[in-house]
């Protein structure tokens, strides 16, 4: 197959279509209807064989990923999402490969209601790049800039299970099989928290999708907003596996590793009774780990001592 | 330097700053506010080392043409460009590629209006993903599918010239140095079109950018029409250092390379005038090389006899 047939075969026929694309796949450009009186929320990320995931990977966790993460920055904005591309590089035209990749894709484009509008199929080393537009409208949107001293910080989820899941691919922990699916799970498939961050506009004060790790995402808001965080590390959010195997992992992965795609925020305390409610009617936990003080950084504290992760996250050009 | 000194440093600073851009780098997403009543027009483009461009290429040419494809793009469209996103993957944070390639970058997207809203830095083989959207308003835009019997065919600017650039840049023809250096310029700086295809809106019935070859992209243009197109040879624009080495090169590289981004496009005969006008009044040439017919494909006839190509144009996963 050549690169149109490829296109045609895979990428041409989707679940998704919306009323708002007037021209999609298979002219130089799309053509997009933006609703009226709404804001654009524009996010792209890119994903490399034996960077982002390892060539192990089953091709449906790479589709599902590539659009997830795209996700996971839109619902740190608040945003409800649209419209995708996708610039694809492979190897090779492998039809078994690209099935699997498109599956694990739509699936997840289905359930947000997201069309893939365009993209560029190209040969070269393994690497999928997304762009992903989503919608704001009065209710406006969350930023990175709005912690004030005195409001609470919160997490979704839990944390450190994509740490866990790396190092049980790796072979560095070994896990009962239904937690080492479980953990494995959640790196390969993680879960935007789309409709938490849409519920949460007008409502947190500052909101930050964890990628790159909880301490490293949470400096990017303390150090927009001017502040200082305060954790309880006890206050973690930990899952049942992560528990069981604490002794070997410690406070570490759960604070550093990121590839969670949880989002971090902070509200003011008289919030606390609303975003319980919002986080139950959407069946996503939250959890308060601490608090946001005047001055910078961020302070861990553990069984009433201060708390020094290692790792400051994960960085791509770290000398 | 880390990963956000780097995009601080070569990127958050630049000589764009639109109105309509709410919030651009830094945060997990890009806020844009789209004109009312027009339609958002959206292309995608990968370029990699060693498929799309020479490891020998300079780092101000990969930032122009990473950008010039995309712009091409929207100028097949009839669109403005408005808003750019880019993924980028680098071996390694060398500041003097980095201040290089964002030169070329941000010239032409300085002389466009283009604004970066947002990106993604990662370390792996080097690979430039861009994301392009622009405007389009009561005017229309323009397609593939719109050319009908009876029209011309014409094309912008000279063909082959990006052709001639790549051979000289492998050695395989010699030129003198000002004719070596103007196609390898050719090659590596193309120029988008899009002024002209703006004006083009409402006057032409399909249009494409040239990328893989006037026959490839040609016959994208017959095939989404459901007509045939007749070319004669004689007719396509070559510039002087083409028709100097002409003996060597033949009509080929001028049908069936690509890489020009010139843009082939359809009129009635009735727009002749008109698009003189439009041409002559942005400084472009376009030519008249054919006619839509009915039918189906794309004959080419070159001193009274039928020319048939060798190559049907750049295709990634031929066999």
């Amino acid at each position: 197959m050549d690169e149109f047939e490829l296109i045609r075969t895979f990428f041409a026929t989707q679940p998704v279509c919306r009323d708002d694309v007037v021209l999609g796949i298979g002219d130089d450009a799309a053509v997009l209807s933006p609703p009226p009186d709404e804001k654009l929320v524009c996010t792209t990320d890119m994903m490399l064989e034996d960077v982002h995931f390892a060539s192990t990977t089953q091709p449906s966790a790479i589709g599902h990923k590539a659009l997830a993460v795209n996700l996971s920055d839109l619902a740190a904005m608040g945003a409800r999402p649209a419209w995708a591309t996708m610039t694809l590089a492979l190897t090779a035209a492998d039809p078994v490969w690209l099935q699997a990749f498109c599956a694990g894709f739509f699936e997840l484009a289905a359930r947000f209601r997201v069309q893939l509008v365009g993209g560029d199929l190209t040969r070269g080393p393994l690497a999928v790049g997304m762009h992903l537009t989503g919608f704001v409208g009065n209710e406006g949107f969350l930023t990175r800039d709005g912690a004030r001293p005195g409001d609470d910080v919160y997490v979704s989820g839990f944390l450190g299970d994509a740490a866990l899941g790396l190092q049980a691919q790796r072979g560095t922990v070994t896990l009962a099989g239904p937690d080492h699916d479980a953990v494995l799970r959640r790196l390969e498939f993680p879960e935007p928290r789309v409709e938490l961050g849409c519920a949460l506009c007008g409502m947190a004060t500052a909101a930050i999708d964890i990628s790159d790790g909880l301490c490293a995402d949470l400096g990017h808001i303390v150090t927009s907003s001017g502040v200082a965080a305060r954790l309880e590390a006890e206050r973690l959010p930990l899952s049942g596996v992560y528990r069981r195997h604490f002794g070997e992992l410690g406070w570490e992965p759960a604070l550093s590793f990121g590839d969670d795609y949880e989002l971090c925020f902070t509200a003011a305390p008289a919030s606390r009774g609303a975003i319980e409610a919002v986080a139950a009617a959407r069946r996503v936990t939250v959890t308060r780990i601490g608090t946001i003080h005047e001055g910078e950084g961020i302070r861990i504290s553990a069984g009433g001592t201060e708390f020094t992760p290692r790792s400051a996250g994960y960085e791509h050009f770290r000398a």
